[in-house]
């Protein structure tokens, strides 16, 4: 059973994920890499994952056979396990509990050459749409507190395996990156009784200097102060807290927003590796004036060093004006 | 001028370093490489850095000349620079303040080939003095609230050149992550008026299940949550919050224990590459009696990804009792 494990200093949470195989001794650098050839989440070969979750594109029975477009499956090689109780225990002044949660994958496309950037519109928003139904049906599960949906497109962005694939972790905590937005919000909101994510997109829709990408209900810019050189942000520009909350015409015009980041970023800077994040509202909180669900795209493109690790400050070598008008400027 | 920016949600600062050199164009990847076959840390290449504020082995005067046994010069692309005011300032609901600090490059060895974990007690017994000699000079410059020393070795830890070498970081305010340690170390003070790193050095030195080396001064050990496989932490067994307070006869301690750390991981791992961070109370703070400073190592084996930059949270493969069974089991 994987184990959750507590910094009893700074209250950081580390998953110890002992079945995901690696052993102390195939450390030793480089590392290993999976088997290359052979595609697990083609069409044809769905015995060779675990048994499916959610399809979109076909009927749901028979399960685990082709015809689909959007197939979701446990991953086969979880971080956190789906049975069991949390168990929190005490070890001396340390805390840990069982690596309860669901780790799922969510294959974007039946077309493995293809990326989620290669998608048409309607493709990315049944990939949106699938991330919502996933979190639906989660929520049920009164064990799980939070569920982050997030993509690792490439090698140097911790993909490891080519197929265009996002995840989705549910955990039995709030993680505290989620944790400190929420708690910056709250206390803006305090002062103002506004929104700041409400108040951002205001400003960088008046500034411009930071925009890259606009359609009637979202907005794509470089954030004021990115941690990696062209990092973009996609909000709605209508409050909203909860991703899930989101009906299917609004994903619609969130996967246009999207796909057009995806592509800019592609087409300037070659096809860098990349992850995503969708940020929302924790599961067991009401929906929130405060609080405004957003995705964070960050392409691969420099190294955590000492600094960063030592600080949690990150040296940043672009500008993020200077980024979005780079951006802004590539014809997709 | 770099910009430091303050992520107006978490309240998170980044480092906008213009002056590194980097275009947005420059981004497409692979990323450029510096050219390889010349090394400026050697010793006759003095004059391809900038002018040194330490030296150890020879004179001072003539400065910038061979005979030196560890070398400490500006960073040529620093991420901060030395001159000028804070000049802190709104930009709508942003905040901002110009790139002050000091950004020194130790070069640890003149020779070429050996990684600082190659060189004798001795020798690094001397690193870390120019460490402590650096922060003592440092801290007489009122702009600066901490000074981050650590190390990048190897190109997947973040480094651009392989001379070994370390380098620190002067900042105008104290980094999130030490605030946050000495937070929790202060909150654990209040309720137990002991100091949580001197409970943890007990807990480590009676389990012994995470125990890698110990002195008389100081011990080695995997911590209970580690952020990575095989991350490893030295502290000192006496209560200590400055690191420049301790006296050479225990930096000579520290420096036997980095060193046994790292000769462990270089054989275990298969000469990984690392970074390691010295954690240390703020410039400005009065010693504490409830932080307790310390070094935290972390081979570089596992790539951030979405699910790490989302959450703040990390998967760890290895638990930290297998880990430190590993090393404890390395001949050195």
């Amino acid at each position: 059973m994987p184990e959750l494990r507590r910094d009893p200093i700074v209250g950081r949470w580390v998953i110890i994920a002992t079945e995901r195989g690696r052993r102390p001794n195939q450390f030793r650098t480089p590392a290993e890499e999976p088997a290359a050839g052979f595609c697990p989440f083609c069409p044809g070969h769905e015995d060779k994952t675990p048994h499916e979750v959610l399809v979109l594109g076909r009927q749901a029975v028979p399960a685990d056979v082709p015809g689909w477009r959007v197939r979701v499956v446990p991953n086969k090689y979880p971080a956190l396990m789906i049975e069991g109780d949390l168990d929190r225990q005490a070890e001396g002044i340390y805390d840990r509990m069982n690596g309860v949660g669901a780790h799922e994958v969510v294959i974007e496309t039946p077309e493995h050459e293809k990326d989620l950037c290669d998608l048409t519109d309607a493709e990315i928003t049944e990939v949106l749409f699938a991330f919502k139904a996933r979190v639906l049906d989660l929520r049920n599960d009164a064990r799980f507190r939070y569920i982050l949906l997030f993509k690792n497109h490439g090698a140097a962005a911790g993909a490891t395996l080519d197929h265009s694939h996002s995840q989705l972790i549910a955990l039995p905590i709030t993680p505290r990156q989620v944790a400190d937005e929420i708690e910056g919000a709250r206390r803006h909101y305090e002062h103002r009784e506004r929104c700041i994510f409400c108040d951002i997109v205001g400003q960088e829709r008046k500034d411009r200097s930071r925009l890259i990408y606009e359609n009637e209900e979202f907005v794509a810019f470089a954030p004021w102060a990115p941690r990696s050189p062209f990092e973009t942000w996609i909000l709605p520009k209508r409050h909203e807290s909860n991703f899930e909350a989101e009906p299917k015409e609004r994903l619609a015009l969130c996967a246009q927003a999207l796909r057009s980041t995806l592509r800019r970023m592609m087409a300037a800077l070659g096809r860098p590796a990349y992850n995503f994040m969708v940020h929302t509202n924790p599961l067991r909180d009401a929906p929130s004036t405060s609080y405004h669900w957003h995705v964070e795209v960050m392409p691969a493109l420099t190294q955590l060093a000492g600094f960063e690790w030592g600080s949690g400050f990150h040296i940043n070598p672009v500008p993020p004006e200077e980024a979005a008008e780079f951006l802004r400027k590539v014809a997709v």
